[in-house]
């Protein structure tokens, strides 16, 4: 058996999420039933870095198999998109030393958030971003973002219905950006709660609305209740973007 | 009574084209069960621009109804988004004189269509775009545009399968522009035959592709044969852009 990791972008809009589940959609369903043809079984079993939610979409989802096949390494990208649904694509495959493991070996994590601020319903973004019409003072924002970056119990910013007890993630980067009414949220952490990306994004939008004061946030991080934060806001604005496994290569994104 | 004139866009991949049919999610259909909540009714009879097929977008399908009701003109865009669901949105409403109609009263049509030629599929843009994994010519597809331009018998780039009996129209302007992979057919015209814009496009990507020469151009005209023009390409790359109803806005459109 060799090990391979795949990188997978999906359109999370007609998915009940990744995690496989029965009698519904998933992004891990359709991938271990296509690895499934390829190695004549009726499923095969992946591990992915982490899981997304129902709507949210991925550019850099990463997964690992192991496999008896000898497939020649530039061939296994071809292989599966030729038997996945077309809401999902492998960007990249290759064989990896057989102790890889996505998920535990991970080293950090990009998400990106996008919201949409027209005043007008666009049709064709409304499973891509997150619409809102409000006007956004970006400046209130990045001092809020300012005070999320570092160390912290991420507590308050997370959803409490999750197993994992230790809630401390180290935010490494966080860029505000927009393009007239597209804005561009970008996070690079550790590794990120369950909801964390889109409960922390909701408190900067109160931010930005003025609704909230930037200086709220070190209060809300120190009292570790997840009332004290914003919104848990839509995953169609949400997609997970990259999945680190070195410290090189984590360097390469904080550039 | 008074007449109301509405400008509709939609997001075609989840409709089965724009006119209504029993058993099936139509625009038409949509639009008129939605009007019908307004009016108090099951449903309420409109009238539009023209079809569009299954999976064909719009920004600026235009249609007009009748309604006894007394709502301000500003107020009608809003009434009826509140209503329609979330693939549909009037983006423009307003009164016109009784004697207008959306579909004998055009004098131009804008439309686009959209190929991606990027060596990946992209997840994102599968239903907003045709993808081709081919390298195209630019200058042998300005070629061939420029054959097309003007009055034509355009029975060779439409489908047989039409009542319309008269296939001359003309061909205003017809541009081809791309960003890196993403490129852009736009045609202004007095009017499209049934699948015109998707032969068009797919017997102008031959020429790209230098599987057929510009020259043959005027003997596809000529032949009055549809089965000497290029293939029908697919309907997800197709938007009904703009439609107007004055010389003046043709004019516009063509600047």
């Amino acid at each position: 058996m060799r090990r391979v990791k795949i990188v997978v972008s999906y359109d999370g809009t007609n998915f009940f999420g990744y995690q496989v589940q029965p009698n519904a959609r998933t992004v891990q369903g359709e991938l271990q039933r296509a690895l499934g043809k390829i190695h004549k079984s009726s499923s095969w079993p992946i591990t992915a870095s982490g899981r997304t939610d129902t709507g949210v979409h991925s550019l850099g989802q990463t997964i690992h198999f192991d496999t008896p096949l000898n497939i020649p390494e530039d061939r296994w990208k071809r292989a599966i998109n030729a038997v996945v649904p077309d809401d999902i694509v492998v960007v990249e495959g290759s064989y990896v030393r057989e102790d890889f493991h996505a998920r535990y070996h991970t080293v950090g994590k990009e998400y990106i958030y996008r919201v949409n601020t027209g005043k007008e319903k666009n049709v064709f973004t409304r499973n891509y971003s997150y619409h809102l019409r409000e006007e956004l003072c970006r400046d209130a924002m990045l001092e809020g973002a300012n005070h999320l970056l570092g160390t912290h119990n991420f507590t308050s910013f997370s959803s409490p219905r999750t197993a994992v007890v230790d809630k401390v993630r180290t935010i490494y980067n966080l860029s505000i950006t927009n393009e007239g009414a597209e804005w561009t949220f970008r996070y690079v952490g550790s590794g990120f709660l369950y909801q964390m990306v889109r409960i922390l994004t909701g408190t900067l939008l109160e931010i930005g609305k003025g609704n909230m004061d930037p200086l709220e946030i070190p209060h809300i991080i120190k009292g570790e209740d997840r009332a004290l934060a914003g919104p848990t806001i839509p995953g169609c604005g949400l997609y997970l973007s990259k999945v680190v496994y070195s410290e090189g290569d984590l360097a390469n994104l904080l550039k």
